[in-house]
């Protein structure tokens, strides 16, 4: 704005809700004038939330998650299989996996893949420790639960690879239709993965 | 989540920002991630914004901006033509006028627009407030720059009865082709519009 319409304050709330992922100036606006508009409900109680994420939020030095403990919850929880971790890109896929509860051994973040055009080698990624982890003793078998694009796949191939040297077997998530998904709708290389990979019934 | 994934304050806060409108779960799980990924450069700052928000953060008694003075900057601003007065529905709506430089007088937020379905009656917006201000001798001219909906409609009408009583004009905004809009995308609406309001080139 050439000209002040409103506060510094709000204009400096803006231009942060902006930098998120999902919202644009126009959509950052809208929820600051609903941030205001909600103040004792929403306004407050998210800059308190916002803070005390700021104070008490760590990184597992295990396996990489977000959380307020370190080692994590999903670490130190007794139920869960320690002879088997998932190893997947970001902790937004180890949530997804929790919430569908598909899976109850142990996780390992790498924090992206390899990448030759954008430099990331395998020192920028967390695979050192999860070969450590891996070679521990406990683990009888990684899964890889990388997403099925090629920077994914390359990482997977080069994890396997170094797991094959310690004897640990290494296997990767199912490709198919999804659960509810149309055929009509999917690519040709999915449909031929579910075909080769079919299923008595 | 059944099972805990992650410490209740991140958890806390997912939730809060799922309330904002334009972000839903995923998205609100997105945007947690991205702040606690960037905790430094934006985390930290955007709790801080938002606390100095909530604590100086107030409504302009006088036109019912979103301003930290009261009465607000506009308000205050001398090179105002203090003669007429816009009447928006909500703040976002006044701002949008004033990014595009497109009004030099005063304005009024009036809070919303009567409903018979939703049970909004006069008295629950700020129509006392503009009629007061109106009258009050200064104003020679209120433009209704109410939505073009059928409630922003019948607010109008009922806003220019009582302006008519003062004797103070009423006008509203011009109908017609949205600058940089292709015809062909146009309802019949703004189309009869358009050609009715033609201008001689």
């Amino acid at each position: 704005m050439s000209r002040r319409t409103t506060g510094p304050e709000i204009e400096r709330l803006i231009q942060l809700l902006a930098k998120l992922p999902g919202l644009g100036p126009r959509s950052a606006r809208r929820a600051a004038l609903f941030l205001i508009k909600n103040r004792e409900r929403l306004l407050a109680p998210m800059a308190l939330a916002m803070a005390e994420a700021q104070e008490k939020v760590t990184i597992c030095t295990a396996c990489g998650n977000v959380d307020t403990v370190d080692p994590c919850t999903l670490c130190t929880d007794a139920r869960r299989d320690r002879t088997t971790i998932c190893v997947v890109e970001e902790v937004g896929d180890l949530w997804a996996l929790e919430r569908a509860g598909a899976w109850g051994g142990l996780y390992h973040v790498l924090g992206g893949t390899l990448s030759a055009i954008e430099g990331v080698r395998p020192e920028d990624l967390s695979i050192g420790a999860l070969i450590e982890r891996a070679g521990a003793g406990e683990v009888k078998e990684v899964v890889l639960a990388l997403n099925a694009t090629v920077e994914g796949q390359t990482t997977a191939h080069y994890i396997t690879e170094r797991l094959k040297t310690l004897g640990i077997a290494a296997s990767r998530l199912a490709h198919g239709v999804p659960v509810g998904g149309e055929l009509d709708y999917l690519d040709e290389g999915t449909l031929t993965q579910a075909i080769r990979a079919r299923r008595p019934l």
